[in-house]
Protein backbone atom coordinates (compact mmCIF):
# COMPACT_ATOMS: atom_id res chain seq x y z
CA UNK A 1 0.00 0.00 0.00
CA UNK A 2 1.11 3.31 -1.16
CA UNK A 3 0.89 6.39 0.49
CA UNK A 4 -0.54 8.76 -2.52
CA UNK A 5 -1.62 12.83 -2.51
CA UNK A 6 -4.62 13.29 -4.72
CA UNK A 7 -5.12 16.89 -5.65
CA UNK A 8 -8.20 17.42 -7.38
CA UNK A 9 -9.93 14.65 -5.31
CA UNK A 10 -13.65 16.43 -5.22
CA UNK A 11 -13.68 17.10 -9.00
CA UNK A 12 -14.86 14.95 -11.78
CA UNK A 13 -11.34 13.92 -12.83
CA UNK A 14 -10.21 13.51 -9.12
CA UNK A 15 -13.18 11.36 -8.80
CA UNK A 16 -11.87 9.14 -12.23
CA UNK A 17 -8.40 8.92 -10.62
CA UNK A 18 -9.83 7.52 -6.94
CA UNK A 19 -11.44 4.64 -8.85
CA UNK A 20 -7.97 3.30 -9.99
CA UNK A 21 -6.32 3.98 -5.91
CA UNK A 22 -8.23 1.55 -4.29
CA UNK A 23 -5.30 -0.54 -2.91
CA UNK A 24 -3.47 3.16 -1.40
CA UNK A 25 -3.98 5.04 1.21
CA UNK A 26 -5.00 8.34 -0.45
CA UNK A 27 -4.69 12.07 1.60
CA UNK A 28 -6.90 14.52 -0.49
CA UNK A 29 -6.17 17.70 -1.62
CA UNK A 30 -8.22 20.27 -3.38
CA UNK A 31 -8.27 24.25 -3.49
CA UNK A 32 -11.51 24.15 -1.28
CA UNK A 33 -14.10 22.21 0.00
CA UNK A 34 -14.00 18.59 2.52
CA UNK A 35 -10.22 17.50 1.50
CA UNK A 36 -7.29 16.64 3.87
CA UNK A 37 -5.17 19.60 2.65
CA UNK A 38 -6.33 22.87 0.85
CA UNK A 39 -3.58 23.48 -1.78
CA UNK A 40 -3.28 26.34 -4.80
CA UNK A 41 -1.35 24.55 -7.51
CA UNK A 42 -0.01 27.98 -8.77
CA UNK A 43 1.19 28.90 -5.59
CA UNK A 44 4.79 27.86 -5.06
CA UNK A 45 4.56 28.06 -0.93
CA UNK A 46 0.99 26.46 -0.81
CA UNK A 47 2.57 23.43 -2.89
CA UNK A 48 5.71 23.02 -0.31
CA UNK A 49 2.79 23.22 2.63
CA UNK A 50 1.03 20.81 1.20
CA UNK A 51 4.30 18.35 0.87
CA UNK A 52 6.05 19.55 4.00
CA UNK A 53 1.97 18.80 6.11
CA UNK A 54 1.63 14.95 4.47
CA UNK A 55 5.75 14.33 5.01
CA UNK A 56 6.27 10.64 3.42
CA UNK A 57 4.07 9.87 0.49
CA UNK A 58 5.13 7.71 -2.62
CA UNK A 59 3.09 9.28 -5.33
CA UNK A 60 1.56 12.37 -6.28
CA UNK A 61 -1.74 12.19 -8.46
CA UNK A 62 -2.52 15.94 -9.77
CA UNK A 63 -5.89 15.84 -11.54
CA UNK A 64 -6.79 19.75 -11.96
CA UNK A 65 -5.03 22.79 -14.45
CA UNK A 66 -7.61 25.34 -14.94
CA UNK A 67 -7.90 26.49 -18.55
CA UNK A 68 -9.58 29.88 -20.54
CA UNK A 69 -11.27 29.19 -23.18
CA UNK A 70 -11.72 31.30 -25.92
CA UNK A 71 -11.01 31.53 -29.40
CA UNK A 72 -7.75 32.55 -30.76
CA UNK A 73 -8.03 35.64 -31.97
CA UNK A 74 -10.52 36.96 -28.56
CA UNK A 75 -7.90 35.24 -26.27
CA UNK A 76 -5.68 38.18 -24.06
CA UNK A 77 -2.57 37.61 -22.88
CA UNK A 78 -3.57 37.19 -19.20
CA UNK A 79 -5.81 34.21 -20.13
CA UNK A 80 -3.14 32.97 -21.61
CA UNK A 81 -0.80 33.42 -18.99
CA UNK A 82 -3.61 32.18 -16.18
CA UNK A 83 -3.73 28.55 -18.19
CA UNK A 84 0.19 28.51 -18.39
CA UNK A 85 0.29 29.54 -14.54
CA UNK A 86 -2.04 26.44 -13.82
CA UNK A 87 -1.71 23.61 -16.08
CA UNK A 88 1.77 24.06 -16.93
CA UNK A 89 3.74 25.87 -14.94
CA UNK A 90 1.60 24.70 -11.80
CA UNK A 91 1.81 21.20 -12.66
CA UNK A 92 5.54 21.71 -13.35
CA UNK A 93 6.08 23.13 -9.98
CA UNK A 94 4.35 19.99 -8.61
CA UNK A 95 7.20 18.15 -9.51
CA UNK A 96 9.98 20.42 -9.05
CA UNK A 97 9.54 20.56 -5.62
CA UNK A 98 7.76 17.33 -4.63
CA UNK A 99 10.43 15.38 -6.36
CA UNK A 100 12.73 16.60 -3.23
CA UNK A 101 10.21 15.33 -0.73
CA UNK A 102 8.50 12.61 -2.80
CA UNK A 103 9.53 8.86 -1.26
CA UNK A 104 12.84 6.81 -3.29
CA UNK A 105 10.67 4.98 -6.29
CA UNK A 106 7.63 7.43 -6.07
CA UNK A 107 6.10 8.46 -8.89
CA UNK A 108 4.31 11.16 -9.96
CA UNK A 109 1.18 11.46 -12.80
CA UNK A 110 -0.08 14.88 -13.82
CA UNK A 111 -2.55 15.51 -16.08
CA UNK A 112 -3.43 16.78 -19.92
CA UNK A 113 -5.78 16.43 -22.24
CA UNK A 114 -6.76 14.96 -25.40
CA UNK A 115 -7.85 18.28 -26.91
CA UNK A 116 -3.94 18.61 -28.25
CA UNK A 117 -4.01 15.70 -30.13
CA UNK A 118 -7.90 16.14 -31.14
CA UNK A 119 -8.58 20.22 -31.22
CA UNK A 120 -11.62 21.68 -31.32
CA UNK A 121 -12.65 25.53 -30.97
CA UNK A 122 -12.02 27.53 -28.37
CA UNK A 123 -9.33 25.76 -26.60
CA UNK A 124 -6.18 26.83 -28.41
CA UNK A 125 -4.75 27.68 -24.84
CA UNK A 126 -5.81 24.11 -23.27
CA UNK A 127 -4.43 22.30 -26.19
CA UNK A 128 -0.97 24.56 -26.16
CA UNK A 129 -0.20 23.71 -22.58
CA UNK A 130 -1.77 20.20 -22.62
CA UNK A 131 0.97 19.44 -25.53
CA UNK A 132 3.75 21.20 -23.24
CA UNK A 133 2.87 18.83 -20.38
CA UNK A 134 3.01 16.07 -22.38
CA UNK A 135 6.29 16.44 -24.17
CA UNK A 136 7.79 17.65 -20.20
CA UNK A 137 6.71 13.90 -18.89
CA UNK A 138 8.39 12.42 -21.91
CA UNK A 139 11.59 14.81 -20.99
CA UNK A 140 11.95 14.95 -17.68
CA UNK A 141 11.67 11.00 -16.79
CA UNK A 142 14.99 10.74 -18.09
CA UNK A 143 16.27 13.09 -15.41
CA UNK A 144 14.22 12.58 -12.47
CA UNK A 145 16.72 11.70 -9.23
CA UNK A 146 15.92 8.93 -6.83
CA UNK A 147 14.83 6.45 -9.57
CA UNK A 148 11.22 8.15 -9.42
CA UNK A 149 8.55 7.75 -12.28
CA UNK A 150 6.62 10.26 -13.98
CA UNK A 151 3.66 9.49 -16.43
CA UNK A 152 0.61 11.95 -17.82
CA UNK A 153 -3.04 10.71 -18.22
CA UNK A 154 -4.13 12.30 -21.42
CA UNK A 155 -8.13 11.72 -21.33
CA UNK A 156 -10.63 12.73 -23.55
CA UNK A 157 -13.88 13.98 -22.31
CA UNK A 158 -15.69 11.84 -19.36
CA UNK A 159 -18.81 10.19 -19.59
CA UNK A 160 -19.85 11.74 -16.59
CA UNK A 161 -18.88 15.26 -17.59
CA UNK A 162 -20.60 15.23 -20.95
CA UNK A 163 -23.29 17.24 -19.84
CA UNK A 164 -21.29 20.10 -19.45
CA UNK A 165 -19.14 19.66 -22.63
CA UNK A 166 -20.79 17.92 -25.02
CA UNK A 167 -22.21 20.65 -26.69
CA UNK A 168 -18.61 21.94 -27.59
CA UNK A 169 -17.44 18.29 -28.67
CA UNK A 170 -18.92 17.53 -31.83
CA UNK A 171 -17.53 13.76 -32.46
CA UNK A 172 -16.53 12.78 -29.60
CA UNK A 173 -17.04 9.79 -27.60
CA UNK A 174 -16.97 10.19 -23.93
CA UNK A 175 -15.44 7.52 -21.65
CA UNK A 176 -16.32 6.53 -18.23
CA UNK A 177 -14.29 7.27 -15.44
CA UNK A 178 -13.67 4.04 -14.19
CA UNK A 179 -11.53 3.68 -17.92
CA UNK A 180 -9.18 7.03 -17.07
CA UNK A 181 -9.15 5.56 -13.13
CA UNK A 182 -7.88 2.79 -14.98
CA UNK A 183 -4.94 4.77 -16.73
CA UNK A 184 -3.48 6.12 -12.85
CA UNK A 185 -3.60 2.97 -11.93
CA UNK A 186 -1.09 2.04 -14.65
CA UNK A 187 0.71 4.84 -13.74
CA UNK A 188 0.75 4.67 -10.15
CA UNK A 189 1.15 1.23 -9.66
CA UNK A 190 2.99 0.22 -12.55
CA UNK A 191 7.06 0.43 -13.39
CA UNK A 192 6.40 2.95 -16.79
CA UNK A 193 7.49 6.33 -16.72
CA UNK A 194 7.92 9.07 -19.55
CA UNK A 195 4.71 8.16 -20.75
CA UNK A 196 1.53 9.63 -21.99
CA UNK A 197 -1.48 7.39 -21.16
CA UNK A 198 -4.12 8.65 -23.53
CA UNK A 199 -7.73 7.31 -22.73
CA UNK A 200 -9.86 7.81 -25.59
CA UNK A 201 -12.73 5.93 -26.90
CA UNK B 1 7.76 39.05 -54.30
CA UNK B 2 6.99 39.20 -50.65
CA UNK B 3 7.25 41.54 -47.78
CA UNK B 4 8.72 39.38 -45.08
CA UNK B 5 9.65 40.46 -41.25
CA UNK B 6 12.49 38.23 -40.03
CA UNK B 7 12.74 38.44 -36.03
CA UNK B 8 16.56 37.05 -35.10
CA UNK B 9 17.77 38.48 -38.47
CA UNK B 10 21.69 38.99 -37.07
CA UNK B 11 21.63 35.34 -34.92
CA UNK B 12 22.18 32.06 -36.72
CA UNK B 13 19.21 30.83 -37.04
CA UNK B 14 18.16 33.96 -38.76
CA UNK B 15 21.07 33.93 -41.27
CA UNK B 16 20.04 30.16 -41.91
CA UNK B 17 16.31 31.70 -42.61
CA UNK B 18 17.52 33.81 -44.27
CA UNK B 19 19.22 31.96 -46.88
CA UNK B 20 15.47 30.53 -47.84
CA UNK B 21 13.76 33.87 -48.47
CA UNK B 22 15.61 35.57 -51.28
CA UNK B 23 13.31 35.53 -53.24
CA UNK B 24 11.02 37.94 -50.89
CA UNK B 25 11.53 41.68 -49.63
CA UNK B 26 13.31 40.69 -46.23
CA UNK B 27 12.55 43.43 -43.28
CA UNK B 28 15.04 42.61 -40.54
CA UNK B 29 13.84 42.78 -36.77
CA UNK B 30 15.85 42.52 -33.79
CA UNK B 31 16.67 43.18 -30.10
CA UNK B 32 19.88 44.92 -31.10
CA UNK B 33 22.23 45.74 -33.93
CA UNK B 34 22.01 46.58 -37.44
CA UNK B 35 18.59 45.45 -38.47
CA UNK B 36 15.69 47.92 -40.16
CA UNK B 37 13.27 47.42 -36.47
CA UNK B 38 14.21 46.80 -33.48
CA UNK B 39 12.00 44.28 -31.32
CA UNK B 40 11.54 42.63 -28.31
CA UNK B 41 9.22 39.90 -28.10
CA UNK B 42 8.27 39.55 -24.47
CA UNK B 43 6.98 42.84 -24.42
CA UNK B 44 3.59 42.90 -26.53
CA UNK B 45 3.78 47.36 -26.89
CA UNK B 46 7.09 46.34 -29.00
CA UNK B 47 5.93 43.66 -30.94
CA UNK B 48 2.72 45.87 -31.72
CA UNK B 49 5.02 48.66 -32.71
CA UNK B 50 6.73 46.45 -35.36
CA UNK B 51 3.77 45.48 -36.92
CA UNK B 52 2.54 49.50 -37.10
CA UNK B 53 5.57 51.04 -38.20
CA UNK B 54 6.18 48.20 -41.15
CA UNK B 55 2.54 48.90 -41.95
CA UNK B 56 2.14 46.27 -44.72
CA UNK B 57 3.56 42.91 -44.63
CA UNK B 58 2.56 39.19 -46.34
CA UNK B 59 4.85 36.77 -43.76
CA UNK B 60 6.05 36.78 -40.26
CA UNK B 61 9.90 34.34 -39.65
CA UNK B 62 10.42 34.19 -36.30
CA UNK B 63 13.94 32.81 -35.47
CA UNK B 64 14.11 33.70 -31.59
CA UNK B 65 12.75 32.20 -28.12
CA UNK B 66 15.23 32.79 -25.58
CA UNK B 67 15.93 29.34 -22.76
CA UNK B 68 17.54 28.91 -19.74
CA UNK B 69 19.63 25.87 -19.34
CA UNK B 70 19.65 23.79 -16.17
CA UNK B 71 19.41 20.61 -15.09
CA UNK B 72 15.07 20.18 -14.19
CA UNK B 73 16.42 19.61 -10.18
CA UNK B 74 17.88 22.75 -10.06
CA UNK B 75 16.01 25.15 -12.69
CA UNK B 76 14.16 27.93 -10.74
CA UNK B 77 10.47 28.98 -10.95
CA UNK B 78 12.21 32.31 -12.49
CA UNK B 79 14.22 30.34 -14.94
CA UNK B 80 11.42 28.45 -16.09
CA UNK B 81 9.26 31.67 -16.60
CA UNK B 82 12.14 33.62 -18.59
CA UNK B 83 11.79 30.63 -20.82
CA UNK B 84 8.16 30.93 -20.88
CA UNK B 85 7.33 34.09 -21.55
CA UNK B 86 10.32 34.37 -24.39
CA UNK B 87 9.97 31.22 -26.72
CA UNK B 88 6.48 30.21 -25.81
CA UNK B 89 4.50 32.97 -24.96
CA UNK B 90 6.97 35.58 -26.79
CA UNK B 91 5.78 33.77 -30.05
CA UNK B 92 2.35 33.22 -29.16
CA UNK B 93 2.12 37.30 -29.21
CA UNK B 94 3.83 37.42 -32.31
CA UNK B 95 1.26 35.63 -34.04
CA UNK B 96 -1.84 36.81 -31.85
CA UNK B 97 -1.05 40.45 -32.52
CA UNK B 98 -0.03 39.59 -35.86
CA UNK B 99 -3.13 37.90 -37.29
CA UNK B 100 -4.54 41.37 -36.84
CA UNK B 101 -1.94 43.14 -39.21
CA UNK B 102 -0.62 40.57 -41.58
CA UNK B 103 -2.37 40.96 -45.68
CA UNK B 104 -4.70 38.62 -46.29
CA UNK B 105 -3.08 35.07 -46.87
CA UNK B 106 -0.21 35.36 -44.87
CA UNK B 107 2.01 33.33 -43.04
CA UNK B 108 3.63 32.61 -39.48
CA UNK B 109 7.04 30.65 -39.33
CA UNK B 110 8.12 30.12 -35.82
CA UNK B 111 10.54 28.25 -34.41
CA UNK B 112 11.06 25.33 -32.27
CA UNK B 113 13.98 23.11 -31.83
CA UNK B 114 14.80 19.12 -31.93
CA UNK B 115 15.17 18.83 -28.02
CA UNK B 116 11.45 17.59 -27.47
CA UNK B 117 11.78 14.89 -29.48
CA UNK B 118 15.77 14.15 -29.24
CA UNK B 119 16.29 15.16 -25.09
CA UNK B 120 19.13 16.04 -23.82
CA UNK B 121 20.42 17.35 -19.94
CA UNK B 122 20.17 20.71 -19.40
CA UNK B 123 17.02 21.22 -22.16
CA UNK B 124 13.88 20.58 -20.13
CA UNK B 125 12.75 23.70 -20.66
CA UNK B 126 13.88 24.08 -24.27
CA UNK B 127 12.16 21.14 -24.87
CA UNK B 128 8.96 21.64 -22.92
CA UNK B 129 8.20 25.10 -24.66
CA UNK B 130 9.03 23.62 -27.91
CA UNK B 131 6.53 21.05 -27.61
CA UNK B 132 4.13 23.78 -26.63
CA UNK B 133 4.64 25.56 -30.09
CA UNK B 134 4.52 22.57 -32.19
CA UNK B 135 1.39 21.77 -30.51
CA UNK B 136 0.13 25.90 -30.94
CA UNK B 137 0.88 25.54 -34.45
CA UNK B 138 -0.49 22.39 -35.46
CA UNK B 139 -4.02 23.42 -33.46
CA UNK B 140 -4.44 27.29 -34.18
CA UNK B 141 -3.70 26.86 -38.17
CA UNK B 142 -7.28 25.67 -38.36
CA UNK B 143 -8.96 28.92 -36.67
CA UNK B 144 -6.36 31.88 -38.26
CA UNK B 145 -8.84 34.05 -40.23
CA UNK B 146 -8.00 35.88 -43.20
CA UNK B 147 -6.40 32.25 -44.65
CA UNK B 148 -3.34 32.97 -42.57
CA UNK B 149 -0.99 30.21 -42.73
CA UNK B 150 1.46 29.18 -40.05
CA UNK B 151 4.32 26.53 -39.31
CA UNK B 152 6.80 26.00 -37.54
CA UNK B 153 10.41 25.04 -38.09
CA UNK B 154 11.83 22.47 -35.55
CA UNK B 155 15.87 22.49 -36.42
CA UNK B 156 18.89 19.78 -34.74
CA UNK B 157 21.16 22.02 -34.33
CA UNK B 158 23.00 24.40 -37.18
CA UNK B 159 26.52 23.14 -38.58
CA UNK B 160 27.17 26.32 -37.91
CA UNK B 161 26.93 26.57 -34.20
CA UNK B 162 28.26 23.50 -33.83
CA UNK B 163 31.41 24.43 -32.14
CA UNK B 164 29.31 26.38 -29.29
CA UNK B 165 26.31 23.58 -28.70
CA UNK B 166 28.31 20.16 -29.82
CA UNK B 167 29.81 19.01 -27.00
CA UNK B 168 26.47 19.21 -25.13
CA UNK B 169 24.88 17.18 -27.89
CA UNK B 170 27.14 13.57 -28.13
CA UNK B 171 25.16 11.73 -31.17
CA UNK B 172 23.77 14.91 -32.96
CA UNK B 173 24.44 15.23 -36.48
CA UNK B 174 24.25 19.09 -37.67
CA UNK B 175 22.76 20.08 -40.79
CA UNK B 176 23.81 23.23 -42.70
CA UNK B 177 22.12 26.88 -42.46
CA UNK B 178 21.13 26.31 -46.03
CA UNK B 179 19.37 23.29 -45.35
CA UNK B 180 17.15 24.64 -42.74
CA UNK B 181 16.49 27.77 -45.00
CA UNK B 182 14.99 25.22 -47.43
CA UNK B 183 12.07 24.59 -44.20
CA UNK B 184 11.56 28.48 -44.01
CA UNK B 185 11.18 28.93 -47.58
CA UNK B 186 8.86 25.38 -47.79
CA UNK B 187 6.94 27.66 -45.00
CA UNK B 188 6.71 31.23 -46.88
CA UNK B 189 6.42 30.10 -50.11
CA UNK B 190 4.09 26.90 -50.15
CA UNK B 191 0.72 26.29 -49.08
CA UNK B 192 1.32 24.41 -45.99
CA UNK B 193 -0.73 25.23 -42.62
CA UNK B 194 0.03 23.67 -39.26
CA UNK B 195 2.87 21.61 -40.05
CA UNK B 196 6.17 20.73 -37.78
CA UNK B 197 9.03 20.98 -40.09
CA UNK B 198 11.53 18.78 -38.47
CA UNK B 199 15.02 19.27 -39.87
CA UNK B 200 16.87 16.57 -39.08
CA UNK B 201 19.82 14.84 -39.99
Amino acid sequence: MKTVILIGALGKMGQAALTGLGNHKVITAGRSGDVDHIVDITNEQSIKDLYEKVGHFDAVVNTVGFCEYASFTEMTETQWMTTIMSKMMGQINLVRIGQEHIAEGGSFTLISGILNVKPIPFAIADATTSGAIDTFVKCVSLELPKSIRINVVNPTVLAEAWDVYGEMMPGFEPVPSALVGKAFERSVDGFITGEVLFVDA
